[in-house]
């Protein structure tokens, strides 16, 4: 199966354990729901492990982190919590050429934060607002099976300004009913890594079992794996070629 | 006056002329609403001239176009009575420099189809939606002075997919009130001028008096401004360098 | 084998019939080296046919086109003997979703003109300078394989200026012994379409025998297959919403 | 002089101080010649003032920097001496619409990773090679008064991979004599922020007196100026429009 992604989704995991209208959606966990939808959209591609914050090093030991090809985030109230060291240890792998994977309110996330280097900050209303996710990017990967439009009849809604670098490719972008827009799809390179930013996935909406959702995640997933290829050399080098001295000025 | 901008607004100009109702919202042309708007929001940096279809070479001659910075482009039903060859010579002064301002219904526009490659297709309805155009790239010269967003209570809806090159940058992203997003500025190089396309603008309202629509079609023309280099120079050149003879393999 | 890329490898054919220099190099052609490079990047994978100017309608034909996945191009003297009417075909298609790959002297033609809406002039000699493509893009699937650079000893020097529309994505940057660089690897999306142009390839040197250059192709084929998707809507269109009626004004 | 843009240029300011015949090239300091470029380019529209390590807070005072429209940095050996909080103040006024230009070894400065979240890394050697800046953005405002090419005769070599995100501009790439190329101006948003990176200025090499580069950054300062808007709002929002309420599921 030499062609298989391993998958390490992460998960903050709290609201699931503390409180019951969340578990109630979400009984195996928000990571637990996505882990079952990157199975459901392809059976055989993806070799899934999950990790949690309170697991010893969040889950994210450095050997784990090692042997990932793309990890999937989602965090929400305790993105303090998350250890500096840990952020930096995530941080280089993704320069070394991990995919990464930021859903919804991970967009506060320590790590996301610091490979973006702006404060990620938006606007935000939680009132049920219909959201209508319009694919602007026709031709990418990411919206393989995917129609005009991914509509999800209850979400949390951000609105712009969104304080992101500009997306080097911009795949989808939100209808809010209340009267905003959003860049909801976003793809990045850092190093040699690649990093995808979509949006839903509020813990009080059954939305990580929408297949729209699910097809998004899976795609994105395929998308952000690695590419093999030598490391790359940084520093002092010598000259590869040897041009004729110049005469003196 | 070294620093003024030259520009020439061109019009279709046959609503007005033909349609009583457009002519009541525009007794001076769309071009003549354009252009006090200009007047308005800088009344010294604008050298303002005016040209529309019906003139002798649809008021585009050689020597017109070779003394314009930037040109601004509204056209409707009319996009075929546009002779190819006035077309060509407004891209060749574009690829030279010239800033071009696509308006509205000029993304069906000859010229703005063979600059962008692409059809330029999009969805449309004229059913008086509302439209709130965001602003998703705050720190661009073309949105000086506008707000988070600015809002349209009355327009044509135009609606994704738009089938552009991926904008260069994206300046604003509108909301419809029937429920779509569209991608309504848009930055684009070509050869050595820019070009901005900006949606709002439908002949049945009186979108050109609005003042932030005023003030964004003032700051793209200070943008898309020509920069004084020399040319280009294109085919058989000589080598710069001579490097040393490689040894025979 | 419902994962094969049908790839249609069209050149212009005409060289390597009328020069024998050329056709020692290239005794099966130019299209002939390429397939045999695809071939032993991915022995399984491609669905290889190729196609010449001078077969009927180009070997472009209507049903042949809605069969292929990816085209890749090569032309360099009689780029005005394609017929318009195939011109637009292609272009058609590949605002469809079919994907091109455009190699060297096919910076001129029509089809890559058509698609970028610039002049694609450039600078260029035949002095047998040394490349050297860089990779600036590490995370990108094209360059699967690749190490910092790919070296070719003696090649056709491109330089800047390359009137092109700022690429989407940069992929490599030439060096060149003379003096020079030139954006040598350019990604693009038009329509639903992905489309590549890869520098490296004149007809007097044995550089689509390069394994490095082959398998540059190999992987850009396989980035530019289409994405499966239903059709795009354009046009007159129904409101999503019913938002509630506004007062008169 | 409502037009002015208020520079601040910032230097380390050691080698001049500790290494004769650095002074020597630079009696004013690297900060006095690229101050000195400035008025030369424009004489009327810049105020200037420089701050260097040495000074209290780095001359970067909370009322300074608010004071500041566009921020020049050049340090090198020291970048781990600046206070991580005079840091994160020059980000956040970043992030808020103050430009920065960041010269040469800048590419290593706190601030500049902070911004960018890679490593920065580049390849690097100090052998007098010939450095050659070609433009291949012909249309940007930076390159205003730039032939096709910038060369300076002895640089300090920079080369690829530039650990960087992908610049939203790139403006000009260099060619190496030693064999290398590299993306040496490159245009960034972040925030409502506009910053270019520029690679010239080995502290060995009278660089900061080559009149293309002083009017290249010149025009980069006149680029990055802020863009007067009003604040962007974040967080938790009313909605703007009032959909009819849905029918229960």
């Amino acid at each position: 199966m030499t062609n298989a992604i391993r998958v390490l989704i992460w998960n903050e995991g709290r609201h699931e354990r503390d409180t019951g209208t969340i578990r109630a959606i979400y009984p195996d966990g928000m990571h637990g729901a996505i882990a079952a939808g990157l199975r459901e959209v392809d059976e055989t591609r993806f070799q899934i492990g999950t990790a949690t914050l309170d697991e010893p090093e969040h889950g994210l030991g450095t050997e784990r982190l090692a042997a990932t090809n793309v990890l999937v985030w989602w965090g929400h109230n305790a993105h303090n919590e998350v250890a500096d060291e840990i952020v930096e240890r995530v941080r280089r792998r993704v320069l070394e050429g991990m995919g990464l994977i930021v859903l919804h309110s991970g967009h506060h996330s320590k790590i996301f934060k610091a490979l973006m280097g702006t404060t990620c900050d938006l606007k935000w209303r939680v009132a049920g607002d219909k959201e209508r996710l319009w694919v602007v990017a026709p031709g990418h990967p990411i919206v393989e099976g995917i129609g005009e439009y991914i509509e999800l009849p209850d979400e949390e809604m951000y609105g712009e300004h969104f304080d992101i670098p500009e997306p080097e490719t911009l795949v989808f972008v939100s209808w809010f009913s209340g009267g905003e827009i959003f860049r909801s799809g976003c793809c990045y390179g850092r190093g040699a890594g690649k990093i995808f930013y979509f949006r839903p996935g509020h813990e009080t909406f059954p939305t990580y079992f929408n297949p729209d959702v699910r097809r998004v995640i899976a795609n994105a997933v395929r998308w952000a794996a690695p590419v093999a290829r030598p490391n790359r050399v940084f520093g002092n080098v010598k000259p590869l070629e040897t041009l004729p001295a110049r005469a003196p000025a």
